[in-house]
């Protein structure tokens, strides 16, 4: 903050420690995200309609969201307003829970919604829609339906794709999926997925965004899941690129040495 | 029962409701059950060590240790006393848990047994040994030690491979591992793992047996995974193999017809 | 052709035998692909950008490509003509081969490339780039880029995702990769993937297209995968949509009914 | 060899180039495999029922089978002599071709038999068999059947399981099956897998064993698949594990860094 009021610039710090606070975040122009990928998560989530850039910092190891490291990031937030960065557009999930007819929650994601089993019995029982055609019914331990951003988070451990971070798509992806006869679905950014969670299962439910925002489920509940209107916007580096960040975070090769 | 006894044989039913009462399993020499899996997955645990051959019959739909419909079990029955049918020998899974150098709990089970969160945060840190041997270090939603007869059940939604069900054999399978380099192990039965439980876990941490017995685990514990003593003896029925059941549950195709 | 006259419509009937032939496209408002997925994959690359719609009827079984039945036929040409049915516009895929730093040859495809070996030894050593960016080494029997058409065709055998037929995007799947840690890539339409054949293979090494078309290849050559300019036009049914084409050709399910 | 008759040992050089020279084992009570790991496939396969152990020396990167470097070879083979170093005992698979009822060849190999195509087009038909139960047909671009010490090779690029290299049991794994709804299959020691070639297929059918020896097949061929009554012997190193050699071969991680 310090040395951004000596270039006249205003600065507002703020904190993320698992929950989120109510910030006013009227009149921002630039975010900085002090922290790992999680802190990058929740700023993007704040800031959704917005329009405000976003210089993702690390301090502890980079990840696929803070590939800019604490000495990098002068010489990264100058490269950017001299025009010589550029920002990187990704896509968001917009998330409507709608409950006897009525929406009674919107929620907006950067990497990925979960709908699981909060629960000892982890097998729920979810039917599947895109663009109001029946896919099927889905017995497993939950479904994924992730952004390119969160291709390489909670739904790539479900074996699921990888997809170009920029790109406009959505990942539909079942986690342990009972039946051999199943593969991650990737459809378009004007698709629209639903989840209808059957009545009468043996656990609870939720939905998960992002893995920090948690909210229970009931039988009967509809879940849409959609791009959303807005994308976040990450200044990017030019130090790393995608793929040699996915070569360190998950052991990545394009094929071995041996 | 009532048939049973014009036969000259004592019977003694007993009911399994979620939770297994105390049943003095002493002079039982041939155990019926009447239910579905779960009902043949408590009788196999409780009868361990016994050498008790069980009849498994399925009062809904058929199962993978459930073959025989309830019309056809007095006919089974029949058949095996009279030696025409024999005996599907299982191998079990003896499950060990020492915390502070003790061991504190041991368990049987037919199917598999499952180290994983219990809770919101899904992520569980845990270290894989075998016989001793470091085999690396798992970030994943749980880890699952399966019985070639469980290698149909939850390790087939995490993607494992399918067992011979009378081979001696362990599968260790992570679930939602996060890392692209990873695939199931399938181990002799004279292999012993071993599962050590980080300590400073988000979470709560598990062990489930058969889907249903659970103890909470703590960081530090230890857990030991290896073929039982003794095995499962499931009466046969003629009518149908393995990869018919494995056809009509799991939607399994050894190719397809297009 | 018969019924199309009586309607004042010329008919060039013209077949596909295995080989292209070379046919004069010049004229064709319409076409029809009588046959089977492979017919309309030649039709489609035909009739590369000249905006042609295609009705594909099947004379066999039904397929991804070829929904509409010999009986259908009349019923969904009308249906089309008098505007009550819409087309599928499908991305195609634009290979270009550079030998030598020139351009030797282009290929259009509906389905997908594939570069592999051609004899006994099936390895082959491919560098992968993206928009210039190098993603790694394949050590592998192949690689196939695929179409989101193509997406049910070869790359779902080699386990990769299954995609809406209409969205813009390619797949970059290996085949049979030598490591543990790699995954199906789903790239942009906007972007450029390439292939540099390593040179001293073992084997011969060949490009297909679609399965129909195959073209050797050489150490040291560069081949380009992009979205071509134009798209295939194909008339859509309204008696099947492509997830009951894919329950009954892949043996889909969105979950078991166990 | 001048070591070995400095100590009194008569030493026998011979050459593997590509293809195997008949060379007379009489009397051979030791072996040495000077290469890489397909120089061990050839001398395995070479000294079936000889019960004679290998010393696998690397010449050049160490591999699954080749663990002791060229430094190294001396001690290893002092250690064994003296008894502290034991021998690994590896399952062979023995590989039995009918034609017209009738035996026409057999072969024994250490990693895995495959039958594939021989040609551009890739796909065959076959049929399987476990201990005369039918499994299904496969559509593919081949079926590898590997022993444990082959899980690592081919077996693995398929999306096979890893198996503990000393266990008693063999892979039936599909290359590019066309359907959604397949697992490799891990079947016992005792088991016996049989694979009908179909007749009318559309490409010339080979078998290969250990990727090193080529048999052409034929429409209506029976193929049989089982453990060999003998196993090869190899002199184990203490210096490096199997899971050692996994990560560095490929890419094996237990779990991410992240």
């Amino acid at each position: 903050a310090f040395f951004l009021r000596e270039q006249g610039i205003d600065a507002i710090p703020f904190g993320f420690f698992g929950k989120p606070e109510d910030i006013s975040t009227e009149g921002v122009d630039f975010a900085f995200s002090l922290g790992g990928d999680g802190t990058v998560l929740y700023a993007a989530r704040l800031l959704d309609n917005l329009g405000v850039p976003i210089l993702a910092v690390n301090l502890g190891n980079f990840g696929f969201l803070t590939e800019i490291s604490s000495c990098e990031w002068k010489e990264v937030f100058e490269g950017y307003r001299q025009g010589g960065l550029g920002l990187s557009r990704r896509v968001m999930l917009k998330v409507i829970v709608e409950r006897g007819g009525k929406r009674i929650m919107t929620f907006s994601g950067l990497n990925d919604a979960v709908i699981s089993a909060n629960g000892m019995s982890k097998v729920v029982e979810l039917d599947l829609r895109l663009n109001h055609n029946e896919l099927g019914s889905y017995r497993a331990d939950g479904v994924i339906v992730a952004t390119p951003t969160g291709s390489t988070a909670y739904s790539v451990a479900a074996g699921g794709p990888i997809l170009d971070p920029e790109m406009e798509a959505l990942i539909i992806n079942p986690i342990c999926p009972f039946t051999l006869s199943n593969r991650p679905l990737v459809v378009s950014g004007n698709d629209v997925a639903q989840i209808n969670v059957k009545k009468d299962q043996r656990t609870d439910i939720i939905l998960s965004i992002d893995g920090q925002e948690v909210f229970p489920l009931q039988g009967g509940d509809l879940v849409f899941f959609e791009k959303s209107h807005s994308k976040a916007l990450l200044v990017r580096s030019d130090r790393r690129n995608f793929f040699e960040v996915l070569r360190s975070k998950l052991n990545w090769s394009g094929g071995s040495d041996a």
